[in-house]
């Protein structure tokens, strides 16, 4: 059985989906990524990923994929021609829009699956607009969790492979094997903000930055390593991850 | 070769889209179609007319499918859980946001693919504002073209086939076979309002309307008789008028 | 007795008007029309179109003629100094805050009377919203209906006299005989565009389009031969045929 | 000749329209005036000021009268039905469009007319955001200066004669003898504020009031004196006082 | 007892404020002052009148000090670097953000006790938005009242001793005795005004203006003679009328 | 000197205020801390924190204490009545528009220093759009991290001390030693979070929550045993990791 949203006819809302269900949303992002990688990363990084997990566990939790958003907030790479951006005042709109969509569904439970570390510090904003206005449940999980929220990239990157890096271009070669370009990447690691103690990717001291504040070339981190296999290996390891944490998400009741 | 505007890098920008492009936005809607068709109806038919039309004349025109807005304005079925719906205010907000991201790239004319008849005069307001804003050459077409903007539905619908009806469903019985539940439905034209000379779909005066102003099943039309076959002749007649206007697309410039 | 709206005194608000009133909004327009038109045109049009609508059936349908709004928005003429025009968010602003205090006076019925072409789509997205916001009936009107909605020009001008052309100039011939300027006009019709199948005024596919786009004069179509005699007949066939529709304003029941 | 700015054609606003010249927008309301006038008092009596106004000195002093906006904002008289009110953000919005509108034409001075008190405070505002916004000389008069910004009503009324009073409802009568009905007319003045030194009409404590909050009829003052012929005094002097602040306006420099 | 709403447990909110205590929002601005005083001006003198009054009154008439606004409105001052201003639209969202989060304490009356002049018409509207929103009753309250509010400067001021000019130099230096720099400044006052009959500060016509329209040393006055001993006798006396008011404040109940 | 940037004269800031200054934006909070603390916490500990940062290393390091925001976004609490709390909008217009007032001054590193983890998603967002918008650089440093920035309370606490809890209430008791009420608070720990891997705090999954979604007393964490002297040392670590952070941020330059 299909397990897409909008697979459903209106009448099977009502039978389908209930209080115990939950329905995640995937947020990708259409953005310049260097020269090694089309623009569509985020968005089938996070359309694939739901797809997986849903696969995985949504018949035993009773999960239901939306439809993703294609586009989102990317204007750390406005400055390159070919990023299509939602503003930050848009994209909480839509999820206002989409959260008074669904409420009136039964579910409570809304999962933001997020393809996209330039989203996550509004989507995490937009958890708490949509709980307190519409009494969703609301949670936002991470293909692969940004360093400001817990995550790492590889050692050798020094931990800034934020965008365009090894592990994400490995994983989009494992999805997308004939779109990757190794030979037009090199290394593009801001090695001396490793010296900081505080001011840095996943510091304590959180900074503005664009995508070109680093480099004119559009990515960070050294992706010259990168490969289908270790991009199959994440890409498992991921939709492991987060099927458990759907089993969370499934009985999270705030330690009540 | 992809002609998918999100399978570029974004060197490839600069180098593939130009003056003379033609970028497509797909734009579908998530809402109810009654108790036959799934949610995802509109979706589904923006998304697979575009990707036909750029089939058909993508490489001779120089077209790029832009990812498909897969939720749009729907308000018209908000009474009907299991819609998603943008408000008016969002919907135009986003395609200003898609304006203004892909102005920077050479490409000047922007075709706005609409398969949800909901939207048909807002994508036209937003045909003058992203002109003036952005400079952009904006078009607005239809797989079906509303009442409202001279298409008709059949005459044994007395034309007020207008959603989840004769054409649609046989459309969307062609793309998706499997799921159409054509014993659920049954004939739902508001007969009288044939006797109006200006006050009807497609009359000298509009009206606004909820789709459960009418009736309280969510569709206007007589879908019984829907075959997958008249489906794909509908289907095939669209892409070719569709192509063709595109090659009109291609040159237009204002008789000048 | 007056039948205008603002006439009344709040105690007769409520014993005048009841859920079988009709309101009648004039919507108008203060933009450049060429160099042998006042700017007035649309809103002159719509305010005299309005009255004499109200004359004719506003007793027996219960009518009321609400102020005028004389600016809109007018924003493909905004190149021409002289234009005053609303944004899109504006004029929607006001119509939501005209629909809002209107709820609470009984009347179920709002007419909008559009003058200005450049209105029509952001008004009929309008009906809909002030119908699902505040429960009203709503309806769209127009003196002389657009190309998009049906509406045609003369032959003679290819059905391209959309703006300052010969039927409009002679409407206001008849109803301002002293205010035009006909030595000052020629013949300004952007004749290539009638090769095009679908892309064209009123045809298949809506283009985005400022009045410059097509010359630097600031009228569309062909005034030479108007007269206040052919002005008179148009008007007055106006008004008839409003009046006709006025009444099915007055029964209309979305076919229930 | 005309001084409606509306009768220009475009043409001719480059060559009537300069910097020496001095733009007047009446802003009226339609608004529950009490049981003994009609909704129409400060649109009425805004434009015909504007019109008397311009006629005085509008050839000498180079003064164009702009369309009378016929609502504004009246929330303070909400409670009633049939009052017409645009909200605090859309009268600022209309008068930010009005700005960016006639900044293009050359002229540099523009005059708000204020027929209804309950503007003042966010037309005061206005005056300096189209000030720094689009480089205007803005000015505010009223036909009535209200009692915070100085005028006072008459001594019987004890001040506070400040919607549909004495004087209010005399001007009236002048103006449109025949809509006036004294006779469902009584005094209703708030007397025991006279008690207060601070917090009253005109001291220095300003207070948030809706015109309910004194009483339940939506007046406040005492009409039952008022005639026509002090109307037309009270007009008389109102139209040669602003005559000769036009003046003043027409050299305004910030004494520099 | 500390009468500063904030140091109140959220327990003590429900015992402690009632329908009978009066909240006091002291808002002062961050903007230039001319050479002779520091950006603080405002933000000082409404937070010290405001701990004044409090001191004064508080416990007698149950008044709780709300945080104060250190930034407001300040556009007219915007063209020198180091003024913090916020928009209209902000400043009136803040309002309205502190409205709706006061309204459910069961405090009945606001008070906005305003430190800068160029707050007062919008802080003015903001009362009956607030009283219409959150059914509060607001007033507002200045240190010095402005001239268009029935406030006057200095005699030899020509009543123009607007911003930086002899009284608020003094009530400045009364404050804070060591950051006046009276060497610095000069007499700045626009003499010609005075021949203005209609058009100048506290006339019978508002007009915009920015600080530089005046002289390009941002302050309009003449401080030359400022003292902390008259700024001591302004202060106090301030202080009393404003805790006069306050007990007008406390009981005030439109006249009813 | 006086470090506090109001405290600087206009002409003062184009001389002291450079590009290699650092400004510090001290964001409060006023919102409700259970029984045992007053609403005013995180303003208290905003402001302390800057000012104390301020002291250490302000003249050695040009950094300048802008006014503290003292309520900012805390709809967390807003069920529960004293919390004054701004929208999601609100607060981001207010920090655009301070943002857009300091790019003049020539300064071009901006602190937000942020005493509310409420706040923290939204400011992090901020730091990009002023960035983006205003060209500033911008950082954001807490003087305790929420642990969804990889902060961490006490594990007596189970590190979900993170309102109210050991460590905040310690730092209170040490800034403010009357206004704590010990014998009022309990242990109210929402243990059986503990057991999730992903769902919890700074746990991989984020979750929305509102500050009563736990228990009905508002505090989240065990305040019992409290010291002022713990409070102390957390803060005097807090005030010296900073100022070592703000040597960072001097110099910080993305890694080029």
């Amino acid at each position: 059985m299909s397990r897409l949203y909008e697979d459903l006819t209106a009448p099977e809302i009502a039978t389908e989906i209930s209080s115990s269900s939950i329905l995640v949303l995937p947020v990708g992002a259409v953005e310049q990524h260097g020269p090694h990688l089309p623009l569509s990363v985020d968005h089938v990084i996070a359309h694939e990923t739901a797809t997986a997990v849903v696969d995985e566990c949504g018949d035993e939790l009773d999960v239901w994929q939306l439809p993703a958003m294609s586009i989102s907030k990317s204007n750390e790479h406005a400055w390159s021609s070919g990023t299509l951006s939602l503003s930050a005042e848009t994209l909480m709109a839509v999820l206002r829009d989409i959260g008074r969509s669904i409420a009136p569904t039964g579910a409570k439970r809304l999962v933001l699956l997020n393809g996209h570390g330039g989203n996550t510090t509004l989507l995490a904003t937009a958890l708490r607009e949509l709980r307190l206005e519409f009494g969703l449940m609301t949670f936002l999980m991470h293909p692969a969790l940004p360093p400001a929220y817990g995550g790492s990239s590889t050692e050798s990157e020094l931990g800034m492979g934020i965008h365009g890096g090894l592990d994400e271009t490995s994983v989009f070669m494992h999805l997308r094997p004939d779109q990757v370009r190794l030979d037009r990447a090199a290394r593009q690691v801001p090695e001396s903000l490793e010296r900081n103690t505080h001011v840095k990717f996943g510091g304590s001291v959180s900074f503005g930055w664009l995508s070109n504040d680093f480099n004119p070339d559009g990515y960070i981190g050294d992706p010259t390593g990168a490969t289908a296999e270790r991009g199959k290996q994440l890409f498992e390891q991921s939709i492991a991850a987060l099927s458990e944490a759907m089993e969370e998400v499934k009985v999270f009741d705030f330690g009540r």
